[in-house]
């Protein structure tokens, strides 16, 4: 039998005060973790083996029947336990519909060089995304990513942090499965020749459909920034430029809708997911 | 030039107790009408000739400077004008950062009998939904429609109201082009059978890949809710089941970005958009 969890009521007590920091960037850079919220994310986690330094709970929050399990299974890892009260956790608490559980997990950093160039044998198949600004946005990526079965998700010059409560969220646990590497363009750019991986950028400016070209073998599908689309830089570097047919208002497809609709012809081009 | 706008300082006047009711679908259904916030929306309801029959604005929290020229190009088609305070504006609007415009426009409804048979002598497609519970989703799954130039959204057994403020913002404006009907899932089972329209229904139970299967000719994809995927009513009623291949975690598609994988691969199947 574990410790019992320290009880914490205080409205001021320090560890409150972090988690409700944790909220912005720059005290989570500053502290390397990050906070995952809600039972479902902090069971995904503790599947993928994430370390949770810190457990945070409040039973008059909890929903189902599963948390004592969840907390014993954390608890036998190392994770310290808190018990919160109703008040004190819902200051802390960052959805807005509270289960009772909230996870402090450290940071981690993946390079170019943590990328593997040929993944049981098969061709690398790799998505980068330019400057993405809304968490959503990105949550919803990496779901098409691991959905998509890429080997890697690059992401270049980030404006939105990875570790932002609501990527974390829209991720639906995604975070914790599929590699993210976070690098320059210009650095993507000199590894993928390196490594022999033809890059393809979706632009509304492209005369060849996106279903036209060849997506087999080594593949990085390189998408914009929201606003902004394609920098001008991965305009002009890319191997290829390809659109996506549209009917309709110009502006139907944002990044998320366009990346998908590009994944899953490369998926169905490369016959294997 | 048209008359000034009367004005409203009041948050007891009649008008702006009304505009609040309107964000329930209650009072909506009794109206018949339903609320477009924003310039971009309402520009794009004009340039569909919605008609609005009313349209409130506030200078104090515009954000651009065409506004006076959207209101004229409104009064010109007979809408009646009113003008709000700050802070009677800020009571009506719906949106977190409200620019100042927000219309009143008549509901419609459609049914089967307007779903062209074929149009410009090409066979039907159409995307069928079912249940649909998310305004997000709703408003995502029209975007979707209108990119791949579907003609006609057919709602089954609809749980979320198509006028909900938020289907309208997420729709992006497409709401005011993409034909959607209302309809009982047996009325529609019946209407494409009549019609020849091909069903195919996408479901993780299935054991065809959505890419192997013909997507040519008049077609209907049909979609399940979030929550519950596809009725054992559609489950067993559509003339093919088909499923898109998943890497990763079993949840990472929602049935907005399933639907539009399978509508794209439709559209590159038909050669047409």
């Amino acid at each position: 039998m574990a410790t019992p969890p320290e009880k914490i009521s205080s409205l001021q007590n320090p560890r409150v005060k972090q988690l409700v920091k944790l909220r912005d960037r720059r005290p989570r850079d500053e502290a390397g973790v990050f906070m995952v919220e809600g039972y479902r994310q902090i069971r995904r986690a503790l599947e993928k083996n994430i370390t949770l330094t810190e457990l945070y709970i409040s039973p008059e929050w909890y929903l189902g029947e599963n948390e004592p399990s969840l907390i014993a299974q954390a608890q036998a890892t190392g994770t310290q336990v808190f018990e919160l009260t109703k008040d004190a956790f819902a200051k802390v608490a960052y959805r807005e519909r509270p289960d009772g559980l909230l996870a402090v997990a450290p940071q981690w950093k993946r390079t170019l060089a943590d990328i593997p160039a040929a993944k049981d044998g098969k061709a690398p198949f790799l998505l980068v995304v330019e400057a993405i600004e809304k968490p959503g946005n990105l949550g919803t990526i990496l779901r098409s990513a691991d959905a998509a079965g890429v080997d890697a998700l690059i992401v270049c010059d980030p404006v939105t942090d990875l570790f932002n409560p609501n990527v974390v969220r829209a991720s639906t646990g995604v975070l914790f499965s599929v590699p993210v590497v976070i690098a320059s363009s210009a650095e993507v750019r000199e590894w993928l020749r390196e490594h022999g991986v033809k890059s393809v950028a979706t632009t509304p400016s492209a005369t060849d459909f996106y279903t036209d070209v060849d997506l087999k073998g080594p593949l990085a599908i390189v998408m914009g920034s929201e606003q902004y689309g394609l920098s001008d830089y991965w305009l002009k570097e890319a191997d290829q430029r390809v659109v996506i047919p549209m009917a309709g208002q110009a502006d139907s497809l944002n990044v998320a809708m366009a990346t998908i609709i590009t994944l899953f012809e490369a998926v169905r081009q490369r016959g294997s997911i």
